[in-house]
């Protein structure tokens, strides 16, 4: 199994991963605001349009936890991964509209092997959410732990 | 209803809210996890004990959720509140543990009135999600465009 995961040494700065797409309903939006950010805007399709964003929208968390969906099903779920010790930068800048359908788009920024862990390297990594108007809807930029092939030893 | 709700005016720096104690289930992270960051320290408590988090954990997401969840109870849901463009920085600094309680600091670092958009002032903020061990969880740092009173002209 480990001969079949992306390892650190797999991951070149420049590198670009695209996801599937997916399409996200009023149902989810709700859904997820309801539990956890019950702004007007991202429960009511009429409080939506009369709201900067102009319809019913997903709380930015959605959009970020939709993107981590997105990011485990194109990479994560087939690389060595150790976490993420946060996050540099979040840039809102378009709302999620329901029924929009949105994709994600990963580029690998920086890589750098940990002095303070042997066998973990980290990666720079810059992610972008598009609408199908082509519209980047969301910007992050953050670190990833991956494990090193043979624990970072020489073959 | 504008006068119950806190506008621009009514958040100086070095404000403080304390935010309500909240205890995170096994069920809650495991829902969370399955949506939208299915790894397995996040869905299992002995691929979470066997990982560097050492038990059953929340996604870090899931904890920017849970935040957002406590913010919006204690200051959001009477605030004049118009959105935020982003998020500047945020750290996980310790596991969310199953079955942990916690609570959400949040403070009031800047306040300034945006020339763009008459009427409308930016918070600068910093919240802390504390555990029932009294370890900070995760910090992070964001703005929040708020309305001013009176649109922000003399009254």
């Amino acid at each position: 199994m480990p001969d079949a995961q992306l390892m650190y040494e797999d991951f070149a700065p420049g590198a670009i991963f695209e996801s599937d797409e997916r399409t996200v309903t009023a149902d989810e939006i709700i859904e997820f605001a309801s539990e956890f950010d019950p702004q007007p805007m991202h429960l009511d399709e009429a409080a939506g349009k009369a709201s900067i964003l102009g319809g019913l929208s997903a709380s930015g968390w959605h959009i970020c936890s939709l993107s981590m969906s997105l990011f485990f099903d194109s990479i994560l779920s087939r690389a060595a991964g150790e976490g993420s010790p946060g996050i540099d930068i979040v840039e809102w800048r378009r709302p999620l509209l329901a029924g929009d359908t949105i994709r994600l788009t990963t580029e690998i920024k920086s890589t750098r092997e940990l002095k303070s862990r042997p066998g973990i390297g980290m990666l720079g990594i810059e992610q972008k959410i598009t609408n199908d108007r082509n519209q980047t809807v969301m910007r992050l930029e953050c670190s990833l732990m991956v494990r090193m092939r043979n624990g970072g030893l020489p073959q």
